[in-house]
């Protein structure tokens, strides 16, 4: 299995330390998170982002808010595993792996009501650690089915970031870049900015060249231009949410470029693990889409750029339709989508 | 005519005074520009920008260029009247109304061979006051036609600045939108921010608060989910050049919303001068493309938000394909593109 030049996040004697992503790519510090509030302020700063990374760091959220606790009687134990999960379902709406983690964490509790609290906190830590696992595991079999996909010499353009920084392995759409980079291809990578946190500037342009892939920085406006100059071969970003029409939550941007994708004939593909997939969303616009502060936007770089009390709207994702899109990538294969064409 | 609450640049006591567009929105600051080599730094630094608004300028640094010297006969003026072209020339590439400006002002001295030198200066002072105030009328024409177009209630999507700041009057795109709102219609209007150099966030939104605009700030990649969500009727730009086919180049992004409007069905619509309209250029493919320095994108706001030595792609313009335009609102009237349906 590939391992990366860093780490994202690391479960360590008993707590779990996670590279700081607000601080990257300038500098590399690592938060040591030793109580589940830690964790969940962790999320919700973005200290640690991404779908499948947020739902790792939750699974460890609960082993750190359940261990080194007197339980007085299995009520207790029952209420606090209650709180600490509702706080960490609090983080961030959007993207479902958080759920998904949670509630099989909450299932191990459920499945294993004759044991004692010490023993369920021991089978809590040993779920986190597989669901990390299996994570980098899942990584591994999206980076070898997208790699199919990739020629020698094509050029990818992606968004936001969904590499490893984004999950417990070596990322989903970053993961098919490292993988076919590592069967011999050449790849090439536009990185689009991605405002307004700038998570493509910031986190994918610095885990590319960290990795030694040939990678160029452009604003969000600028892909579609390079289009129409031929100068992309594929769209491939992650997700964050799956309804089960198809339909995709992602970064916001990722629905213009599905658009431009396919005003330009170019594939358009989705990589995600198959817990990204909700089926109890039937379509994309049920999907709750998280609108973050202005102050991303009016004074994101350090310094205010527009006047005061202008009004912002912000959504932090938005929805693809299902017809925009190629095909999804993962770790079970190929999913042909609407625009799929052999 | 409408007189704005603000100058963007003013002919005053024998020099230019320009509204230093840097600065803003959070300082309001003046430049005094009391020689030619100070209007040409102005341009090329962006403390003053928008195609109209650079060509005005241009004139005016003729002036000054040529005035309060001695000349000693006719071969020396005529090499410093070279020499000043030149070098405003020399500042940016792409607005054509720059190159119209100083071919005007060029023409008069050619067409008065017969003057003396300080009536030649007087002459070009006369001819670059002329080109402000055909401007100034040129906008209200504009904002007349345009305005037109527009019902009460109606949510105008526009990118970049192409208002007051980058005219020597109301402007052009925010031009009609000021002229719609003075007929008793309500009009919002969403702004893309516009990276690099954020011209929607600093200026836009600036100048829409001065005149009492209704004006909501996006990120450039946010358009397209309003336009799914069908909260934007139409979307109105500027151009800083236009070929004969009708291609339009103006400010990156321009063409991503063109797409995007296209495929939206919403109308597209550029509202320059006739002056804008490049006779000589067959096709926007011909149009030669503005790459600024990269560190408008890695570090364009007091803060380094990418690793050191990456690559960009910062193309500071693209190009429309008249195929995208539904129609071109000139000073003469409204220009059916291919798009235009009635």
């Amino acid at each position: 299995m590939k391992e990366m030049n860093f780490k994202t996040l690391e479960w360590k004697d008993g707590y779990l330390v996670i590279l700081d992503q607000t601080k990257l790519p300038l500098q590399v510090e690592y938060l040591d998170c030793k109580n589940f509030e830690q964790v969940a302020k962790a999320i919700k700063d973005l200290n640690i982002r991404g779908a499948p990374a947020i739902g790792i760091a939750a699974g460890f959220g609960v082993v750190l808010g359940m261990q080194n606790r007197d339980y007085k009687n299995w009520e207790e134990y029952q209420n606090r595993l209650n709180q600490v999960i509702s706080i960490l379902e609090s983080t961030r709406p959007t993207a479902v792996n958080l759920f998904w983690a949670l509630d099989r964490m909450r299932k191990v509790v459920e499945n294993n009501k004759d044991k004692n609290f010490e023993e369920l906190n021991q089978l809590l830590l040993k779920e986190a650690i597989s669901i990390h696992q299996e994570d980098k595991l899942m990584c591994e079999r999206i980076g070898e089915h997208g790699a199919s996909l990739l020629k020698d010499g094509d050029t990818v353009l992606t968004h936001c970031n969904a590499g490893a920084l984004a999950t417990g392995g070596i990322g989903t759409a970053l993961g098919i870049i490292y993988t076919a980079q590592a069967q011999g291809k050449k790849i090439k990578v536009f990185a689009d900015e991605t405002r307004p946190v700038l998570q493509g500037a910031r986190l994918t342009v610095w885990e590319l060249k960290q990795e030694g892939v040939d990678v160029t920085l452009i604003c969000d406006n600028t892909a579609a231009v390079l289009m129409k100059k031929k100068k992309i071969d594929c769209v491939i970003v992650g997700a964050d949410r799956i309804a089960s029409n198809g339909d995709v939550a992602n970064k916001i941007g990722t629905y213009n470029l599905a658009v431009l994708a396919k005003a330009h004939d170019l594939p358009f593909y989705v990589a995600a693990p198959s817990s990204s997939f909700d089926p109890s969303i039937s379509d994309g616009e049920k999907i709750k889409i998280e609108e973050r502060s202005e102050d991303e936007v009016t004074c994101g770089f350090g310094k205010r750029m527009t006047p005061l009390g202008v009004k912002v709207y912000s959504p932090a994702f938005d929805v693809t339709p299902a017809e925009l899109i190629t095909a999804y990538i993962t770790e079970e294969g190929i999913k042909e989508g609407v625009r799929f064409k052999v």
